[in-house]
């Protein structure tokens, strides 16, 4: 045997002697110390969200930060997010006389899970989005000066940016990295992971220069980090082979809204090093997507921000509504794959509101532009153009309406708190069909951030993990406007725990 | 840096060169050759269904054998379990004119398996049952002379050992496989894998004389194995800290059917080597357990062959039935489950059959005599012994007769193919709740049970795995009769593959 990995080679020292052991030289070291081409206190993988959050967090405490994204732009997945931010105890709400706690906040979240959150980890969250959207405001974060209410949440509390993308959050983010002098490394794929004798994580393995198009491409590099390396890379959604290992029905004629590099390598790099996988199979579906248009689109804002909250989703062939629309997400997208005809073809759902539920959707004029949102004058030319009964779906828009005047949702339940009636013409509408969105499912920490060793319940020193590349927190369903309250509330717990690290001899 | 790990090491060569590399050399290796205490052809690691199956195919393909099992016994879990083998065109189901078949085998396995199951896997398995079957008779294994139907199968295809135990099979299996050569040990504990240059896996790491009580207990070996090592080492239903990663509500207040050694650590070193984890959160309840004894008890399997079949589960407080009591074990599972008052305290359904239906019973007298079964003379004593509304139970049965009459189960939806009246005095009933009773998800393997690296999605050389230790096959639920389906048709492939492969030079 020329070569035994680390582990076995701790393994068998802990017992004591063994017909084997495992000796290690690097090839052009000095004494016993690594060569690394660059060293930092803390090295981040990712600038989304979480990345960015704990770069931040860790440069506040004086730490020098290298922060790695493999992509030709910074801001991952984040910056084409929708930009929703679910806040327990804003100010605005405060203003707006709603009443809500992190321990509100916990409840509907442990809903939305199914029974599958790791309930100290979402306690984590909750308690940090107040403290986190003031640390974004900080560095100069705009929002919209309305709170909205979001699927699955019990009341209104959803911050949203100005420029109702997550790009209104990582760009600021990133100035502010910039301007307090974080390394910012573009096109910097992480290839793999450096451990020193004792196992803890002391640098990354990277290629430079790198192509995300091109696996291999770029010039390998090797960077040191003395404190932590923090792992903010996202999930997996586009990785349709991995994500199929995991749930076989998500194939590649399912579309993802994510970007193309949400592919999972470095969850697979800490999975080898022997990191904790947790419910890799919760992926979670979109709900408000079009099959009209590729990847997040136009349509899912509007279906997020009006179709849902201010109009009605109906079943194209009965005119009925079958769902409610304020659900959390795994009900809705579950509810929406059932609309199947006898051949099992999907029969797209149709979400519409009136010209006053429509005002605040942005994406309503590109929308109306590229032909994926429509318009029309009457409820009855609506249902003629998409094939619904007309009189069945007149019926269900009074039905509605009535629900609106009496205060209760007789047919699916919906909270009805920003409902409208649906009565103001012109309306707007588009076709709904599900996207593979988000992964709940990732890398296991502990409420320190440290990412958790699969065979020993422990943390691996030196590694850790933040966002949507960790697993447990949302269980089997993450609520709307969570996916950023988790990115930078652990992003922030990752930076500060890697910053008070003891120093690595590098 | 003193050391590295191997995967690191390929990682960086293929990247032509970089700062870092690593070399290993074992501290008494002879030349650059591994020193092993002991080298066979096949190591296999586990000595249940799986494990005794490989071993023996491997046997028969005349590669010589180690057989590893850690507990001071053969025939792990399976040894255990309740012998229900679920064979799609056995000899009796065609002699009492059972329209089975594979492909019917396996719609009824997919359905249960709610859309994750990997059905390239399932496949294997369904096509593999007869066979199988076959392999066991020729070894001794002797089945009843009767077919059952167990929840979530269409048809009756469940033969069972006439010990009504999994230790009908695994018994001749030993047998055969110390006649045939197979080198066994017993108290040998797998802690770790060892491979080559090229990451083949060539050899394990034990603790022979191991205790399973003191987890770094007994003497250090390590084994080569020149063709392969089969991981048979069963799932982790007893890990009571790495089930609750994977699904929090498994706590350790819920009971587990498993023998202890189900404690997953073989499962934990293949994720730790880098092998691909697939729906390690997908774990099964039982459905048929009782609160009354400890593990899988003497009701399990009284319910399984007559309480359910035979009989009707009612909810006590209103004497009423809730489920189909043949429905897949998760549809059972989780309706049981919700039988909780207004404190969330479990309500325990009780389920009765009445001296016909019990007939075939054969935990009966020791139900009794340890009083977790009890015998009522009417159906109006067993209401009032558990406290169920008595006129409500009454009209229950006379109900459920009706429904066995017009041959619809307009209540629950059951097949009531091998159902009976409830009429014949005494009758015998349990009280039932959910135990942690099988690992749906595990290691990722390929159809000739390869297992898959989670960085490539390619084998990893040298190691298969097999039974329960693999995830994908069942889902989010495994029927009933199919762990000794799974288990003795997967160990068969594995046996093969790693018999046909080509030797190491040890």
């Amino acid at each position: 045997m020329k070569q035994q990995s680390r582990r076995s080679f701790l393994k068998l020292s802990a017992l004591g002697g063994s017909a084997l052991a495992c000796m290690a030289a690097p090839l052009r070291a000095q004494g016993n110390k690594p060569q690394f081409n660059k060293v930092a206190d803390v090295i981040v993988i990712g600038s989304g969200f979480a990345g960015l959050a704990a770069a931040l967090e860790a440069v506040e405490q004086g730490r020098s930060v290298m922060l790695l994204e493999k992509m030709p732009a910074f801001g991952g997945n984040s910056a084409i997010n929708g930009g929703a931010f679910a806040v327990a105890g804003s100010p605005l709400q405060a203003k707006e006389g709603i009443k809500d706690s992190p321990e509100l906040m916990l409840q509907d979240m442990i809903k939305s899970g199914r029974g599958l959150s790791h309930v100290d980890l979402l306690k984590n969250i909750v308690y940090g989005t107040r403290p986190a959207f003031d640390f974004t405001v900080k560095y100069g974060v705009q929002y919209k000066p309305f709170v909205q209410h979001f699927g699955g949440h019990s009341v209104p509390r959803i911050m949203q940016t100005i420029e109702s993308t997550g790009g209104g959050i990582t760009r600021p983010l990133v100035e502010a990295a910039r301007k307090l002098g974080v390394d910012m490394h573009l096109n910097c794929a992480v290839t793999d992971f450096v451990q020193d004798k004792d196992g803890r994580v002391i640098g990354v393995k990277v290629l430079e220069r790198h192509n995300y198009e091109k696996p291999s491409s770029g010039i390998a590099q090797v960077y040191g980090a003395r404190r932590g390396i923090i792992a903010a890379a996202g999930g997996f959604s586009q990785n349709v082979a991995f994500r199929m290992q995991q749930d076989p029905l998500l194939g590649p004629n399912l579309e993802s809204t994510n970007h193309p590099g949400a592919t999972g390598e470095v969850l697979q790099a800490m999975l080898a090093l022997g990191a904790l996988p947790v419910q890799l199979d919760q992926i979670q579906l979109g709900p408000w997507s079009s099959p009209d248009e590729r990847g997040f689109g136009l349509v899912s804002q509007f279906n997020t921000i009006a179709g849902f909250p201010k109009g009605i989703m109906v079943d194209k062939r009965t005119g009925r509504r079958f769902v409610d629309e304020l659900a959390d997400r795994k009900a809705r997208a579950d509810a929406i794959l059932q609309q199947l005809d006898e051949n099992g073809k999907p029969v797209y759902p149709i979400c519409f509101t009136d010209s006053e539920g429509a005002k605040l959707a942005q994406t309503l004029p590109n929308g109306l532009k590229y032909g994926v949102i429509k318009k029309f004058n009457t409820i009855g030319e609506l249902a003629d153009h998409y094939g619904i009964p007309k009189e069945a779906l007149i019926k269900q828009v009074e039905e509605f309406n009535g629900y609106i005047r009496a205060k209760k949702d007789a047919q699916c339940g919906r909270p009805l708190d920003i409902a409208i009636e649906i009565k103001t013409a012109p309306f707007y509408a588009a076709r709904v069909w599900p996207k593979v969105h988000y992964c709940m499912g990732g890398i296991g920490i502990t409420k320190d951030a440290e990412v958790i060793n699969v065979r020993t319940q422990q943390p691996i020193p030196g590694l850790y993990a933040a966002g949507e590349v960790t697993g447990g927190t949302h269980g089997a369903s993450r609520l709307g406007g969570c996916a950023i309250a988790d990115g930078l509330v652990t992003g922030r717990v990752a930076g500060a725990a890697a910053a008070k690290a003891p120093a690595a001899d590098l």
